[in-house]
């Protein structure tokens, strides 16, 4: 648990860099990221290298008692080599080339930029791999960020079919697979097959999905490569990457495994506005982001992560980047900091030391003004820093029995075949996960293939298409599971399954889907639970069951709206927040699970013996705590955007 | 009056096909369409023709007593042909070539589609024309689906010079008609003539409209083309095409006239969905669809069908291409059925016998479940063909004393040359449709080409070029005629008449459209009709009368709102339903009509001596009926969902 | 202070222009403007001119005793020429060439258009320029209409690099400039730089600042050879362009300062529903245009024109050119006129003498209608033709003490550098005008480059770059001077001042902004002024103030909301309306300003000895005037859509 910068000291005078150095040491920074969009300082013509200032920054660092995490710098190549090989830019669905002027113009499949990635990082790893200072490094810089995962380029194209080939062996395969027969779309070769996309109706579903794999398959491919060489050359230095918040458009999975850890960028009021929240929730949570927002993503990564996860670039004021802008309240840099440590976090490092005056990013606070004074957030930082000290059990695990089953393939596949305009993945996931917060859980994000055991309740949002086995290790854990509507759908190739949904899982939970029920958002369709009722939104699953299978409640036109079958439950719609929130209570009682009723604004995590309180709503809270309980961090009345910390026991 | 369904036994093991044919033909069903997207199964590859399949295919049909309905299969043009032939795609408005990978990836103006064309007709009505099992020919597959009319290809705009060599003569008669002086756009020869498209601002509204007019030819010319091969080789068979809902973009008139009947696909929750209705509309007919929707098709189409039109593709359950695709209520695809037969329909044939599990439309229901059990629709579908048995007088006519105009030039027009962004030609028409059904009249839909022998009241929506002859016809037909605004308000050449709106009509209507008001979606002008107040909005034509016309209704300042000169009316602005059903209801009790005032879910048909009570409300509903009425399907009492129909007098 | 008209005889039968010319000479029509979009009557083939019918149409003008505006046709290049040199057309965003097909086809930095253009227009100045009955000379038509500003072609980009060699001298010094080093985007030559246009996410600002500096600079150019032409032809004349409403996509000064009168189109309906306005705004002005907004561009006119500014083009009736496209209310046409003659108007021509019957603009209403009678627009004018002669002192001065500082390279930087999406310049600055107009100031809409003296308030909307003397002139100037919000806040690199904003100014107005806080539209910061309360919105300014610098007002969390030092102040935020103008108000006050309350319907304006009132709203209201003043045009009472205008003392 330690604190960490990011750093340029290539847009700043050198005469500024030791001071700098000192003020980070001196306010309890460990660690400090540089370098990763330094290529056109590194090399500022084709093969004129020029090592000798970053040589001097890392030195500098180095000596003042700093660690260095050296970043590629393949996020942003440079005019000179986009003008040697045009060919590195990403192609758009537009079929225009993307220009060179801004950042992550390369196309993951060109063979030019693989070759010249594959040269700048090994002449990188080969200068600092073994340098003292330089203790982790990260691969290039956010995969992913401004929708470059898919590119529609000859190169791209061209390696889709060897990936079609590998993965079908024969076009007769791949007809059969996706079911190209459907509207004369058969293939003789797989020299055929463009890309999906500028057709004159949707393109095949089949084909689109495979794309989308393909591509996510790509990222991986480069990040290994640059991980390979690092590893050859900078051995024992922790190899990272900083993910960044909601781009789901590749695998993070495949890519974390070549990893020590999984790191990610939080920004909590820039995702606020940018991403899929309702105008009411953006205003409601303005300056604190959504209190569920990136505790999601730390225990997203934290469950693909060897090594604890980071936060690799922590917001410390207002970002530039959304539409909107605002300031964070005061507290929200401190607090935001003390939630990623209460979820796992091994480092929280702030995005950046000082303002940049120029750029893009300009108006992106830093910890210090561009003026050079001390900021709010660096403020928030140095108290963040001493009270660390505070706490005894600094790499104590967080302990869940509750789960959440997350899957990258799901979201492609419902934005390939929604079937109604709002069934979207990313939406529905934070559902499911804010629902279980409010109750008062710690939760795990993992993935299908996780070791179930020792879990209470697992939660599956739609993921269509289920590994075969899944059913039944999910049953062997002894969990209660609960699945959403669309789980099982989808065969792999994104066809129905023979038995229709919910697929293998019939076996275990015998029910079959016959029709499905698609409606506009305001379409309500009511929900009667016992004595409880509630509203069905969005989608409805229309089931008939077998085999033991219990009705538990029913929609008002007589289909079941929830089914089950000893511990495994099936939601066959999209239920409002209550009527979710109390069958996932009533669950997690038959579990065994202690439940809590939190309001919105209250959030608890527990790591080791500390549970920490976070108080992301207007008014002072009283923490729910025992009996006993000790203030390591605030006490009983936590205030807005606050933070109390305490321990139950003897500390 | 039969039953028919569409069929892919391309899709399906063979060994199910015989068992397929067996249950279609217990169902009662008489006929099954076959093969407009089996191109690829046809012929694989370049010349290599696989007929085997499809003679057993229609084998094992004909042999269970099934017609046959014969598609050509040029909606699909395989890969090998596009990569043989790339300009055979289709150019959008962004100048770049549509790509393979879905449906009518085709141009009507590229050359080498043509002969291609002509080459797979030839041969499939060469095998087939004469087989037993064959009664009917459908072409192609939904013309226009997908904005596919209007291309932008060197081939379309070459061809569009030579329609407009043909229809002017001469470069300068082009530049007088069009009026180039306006903005130097004049032209010194045809060959300078480019697609309207692209232009820094609108480009000129004469030139537009003729693209549409071209692009709408073409359409004809390409049918009549296939219509021509198929009469040689397929004697005595029905030649039909199954046109789409509400897809205006070419002329159906001269379409349907190379054809024997109209057929045309009925979805009514697609189309409520994806059409102009309003948010309030589609969620107050989510699982009905429009009352008035499949009756305005149904009386467009059999306004141009030589014999009985057909519904060649009836929605059987959700669909899967909404941007929302709820499911239909219990009780729909019956009620959708028998509207069609009281509406005239020879044929109500399902699209499709099972749901495919594959490919684009895998979520849209079928008669089966992809797992080959009955589905609600196929339920539905048997009850009616039981209930056919039940009606005596299969043959009898729709006997109507009331029309509405239609015409396709008109959309286009208003598309061209607007004025207010929402005066949308198809919206106005189901405006006056609508209000027309809900006092209970039957309604032909009629081109500006019909004999007007025999009806009592005309209406004619909004309809800017008024053949020369129209008005003096249409006074001559002795029925009232009540005109919409902007009537006569253009030439053909698509400018503003020398003696201004309404152009010919002013002879028979005396009056001047002096100034146009197009106003905001939200602004009202109120309107006083005798002691009745209404409101106009949208438009308003500002008048003055002259040569006996009379003002009927006037705005409240003071212009004309409503003028007539005997039996000709003229409404001057778009009015608002009660205004415009109690003007019409006035009309029609002055032409000698019965009038009746039904509620927004009650709709009635007759059909010779039968008369026909749908209820699309929530409610049971009293079907109105005379003494004496004796009901052959249901009773008086009309549940949600439900279909009475009965008989006056002895039966 | 004249009327003036536009006239195309080309559009018309020869026979018409004698009987045209008499009328407009009887209707009190003193100046015509021809000959704009002519070129392709004028030169109907290359090198093939036809003088003839342009000699006789301006011999029957003069003859008729009117004097003609002769235009260049450059707005419109024949077909022909686009053939030969298809590089004129301009270039999009996506790469695209826009088509021949309306009109402004031309990119202005074009070499081949460069070259025809000075061709054409030295041809017609030699044939007309020293011809008795041509007064005045327009060049062009509307520069910036329709987006054509700024052009993406190779020939654009090429000038582009050479405007930046000649703006940084070295690669080296705009790196430094710009700020390459953010993101590798370093140049090492000047031809290595592009458009900044199609990169993966925003490019770089600087970049994109440049680009606008440029594309303006080159209209400038542009018109700078056409004047040059001019002048050198056609001696004494007046030299003049029509800028239209609203397009600040170029910098109309320098522009303007090659001119000796600044003309513009006012189209006060069209302007309301194409720009900015709110619906509830639209609504409520729907038939009577914004009441400040031909006001504010009649004072923008004024400020930069040598010789008083006229109305080139005066909205007649309807347009045709909005999504919707009412009719004036009765009465406007003449509101307008003397709303522009009140402000300084030397000549008021409208738009158009008759209606077209063709053509793109077939429904924009004229003084006639297309079947040649007087519309109401006519007969309006003729009313004002004869007002006029009531008004003695025809060339009084608009003597004002409110001056607005309006810059239009502060519009293009706010859109490439935003931080709160709606933070757009226009619609601010006109906030300000507006609150000074319903405080009854006459106002001046001057440059930053203007001498203050005589002025005693000065608002400065929001400003980014302030040029380094422009504080201590305003403070030299002894006004009050009120500046909004990010005043000073970027250098002319865009880059952050080194001391913050509010750079240069902080010397005269010593404070600090720190941070800046950009809102949600729907936010709202309370502000506390004295015993007053009122609101923030969109943006806020974090300030800390040193040296002297006073707190007036705070926001709800203790931030200042208004600063001040001696006459200087400084708003933090975008305010509520009752709060900027409560304390524009306060300071008007203290600068020994009499203020008026108006309410929104009311505008007075002031013009030598005679005061104007002007009558927006929907009841009579009673003209706010001293007494003994007497009424040369109305009466006390002003009735909706009137004007009054009075004199004090004797006439």
């Amino acid at each position: 648990m330690r604190l960490g910068v990011c750093y340029y000291p290539e847009h700043w005078p050198e005469s500024m860099w030791e001071d700098d150095a000192r003020r980070m040491k001196a306010m309890g920074i460990a660690q400090v990221r540089i370098g990763e969009f330094a290529w056109s300082r590194i090399e500022p013509e084709a093969g004129k290298l020029q090592w000798d200032w970053l040589d001097r920054a890392i030195g500098v660092l180095g000596a003042a008692g700093l660690e260095v995490v050296m970043s590629t710098p393949t996020a942003t190549p440079p005019k000179w080599l986009i003008d040697l090989h045009p060919d590195i830019l990403p192609v758009g669905a537009d079929g225009r080339a993307r220009a060179f002027g801004s950042r992550r113009h390369y196309d993951f499949s060109s063979n030019a930029y693989f070759e010249a990635s594959h040269r700048i990082v090994t002449l990188l790893a080969e200068r600092y791999g073994n340098h003292p200072a330089v203790s982790a490094w990260q691969t290039d810089n956010e995969y992913g960020c401004h929708q470059t995962v898919v590119s529609y380029s000859p190169d791209a194209v061209a390696r889709f079919r060897d990936w079609l080939r590998a993965r079908y062996t024969s076009i007769a395969a791949l007809n059969a697979a996706w079911g190209t027969v459907f509207w004369s779309m058969e293939y003789t070769s797989f020299d055929q097959i463009d890309a999906p996309v500028g057709t004159v109706t949707e393109a095949h579903p089949s084909h689109r999905m495979d794309y989308r794999r393909f591509a996510s398959s790509e990222v991986a491919r480069y990040n290994r490569m640059q991980v390979e060489i690092l590893r050859r050359h900078a051995p024992g230095r922790v190899m990272v990457h900083n993910f960044m918040q909601n781009f789901f458009e590749f695998d993070h999975y495949p890519v974390a495994l070549d990893l020590d850890a999984a790191t990610w960028d939080s920004y909590p009021l820039g995702a606020l506005e940018e991403f899929w929240f309702s105008p009411e929730l953006k205003s409601r949570w303005l300056r604190t982001g959504h209190p569920d927002f990136a505790s999601f993503n730390h225990d997203l990564y934290r469950g693909m992560s060897k090594q604890p996860f980071w936060v690799m670039e922590q917001q410390p004021g207002p970002v530039n980047w959304a539409k909107w802008n605002p300031a964070p309240l005061p507290g929200m840099v401190r607090l935001w900091s003390w939630e990623a440590f209460a979820h796992g976090a091994g480092c929280v490092s702030y995005f950046r030391w000082r303002q940049c005056p120029f750029g893009q990013e300009q108006l992106h606070a830093g910890l210090n003004t561009p003026d050079n004074l001390l900021d709010i957030g660096g403020a928030e930082a140095m108290q963040v820093s001493q009270e660390l000290q505070l706490i005894a059990n600094q790499n104590a695990k967080v302990a869940t029995r509750v789960a959440l089953v997350f899957d990258y393939e799901a979201k492609w596949l419902f934005e390939v075949h929604p079937q109604a305009q709002d069934f979207q993945y990313g939406p529905l996931v934070f559902e499911y996960y804010s629902a279980l917060r409010s109750l008062g859980f710690d939760v795990d994000v993992i993935p299908t293939s996780s070791n179930f055991d020792g879990y209470s309740l697992i939660v599956v949002p739609p993921l269509p298409v289920l590994p075969d086995d899944l059913p039944q290790r999910l049953r062997d854990s002894g969990a209660h599971v609960v699945f959403a509507p669309r789980s099982g759908s989808k065969t792999v190739d994104l066809c129905i399954p023979a038995n229709l949904g919910p697929g293998p899982l019939a076996q275990q939970l015998p029910m079959r889907v016959w029709r499905v029920d698609a409606m506009r958002p305001t379409t309500r369709v009511a929900v009667q639970w016992g004595s409880q009722q509630g509203e069905a939104r969005i989608w409805r699953d229309l089931i008939e069951v077998s085999g033991g299978t219990e009705v538990v409640a029913t929609f008002d036109d007589g289909h079941p709206a929830i089914v089950r079958h000893q511990r495994l439950h099936y939601l066959a719609a999209i239920f409002d927040e209550p009527l979710l929130r109390a069958y996932l209570a009533a669950v997690a009682q038959e579990a065994g699970l202690p439940v809590a009723h939190l309001d919105d604004g209250t959030r608890i995590s527990r790591r080791g013996d500390l549970t920490y309180v976070f108080n992301y709503g207007d008014a002072p809270l009283d923490a729910p705590h025992p009996e006993g309980a000790k203030f390591v961090i605030g006490s009983a009345q936590v205030p807005p955007q606050g933070v109390s910390v305490f321990q139950v026991g003897p500390v």
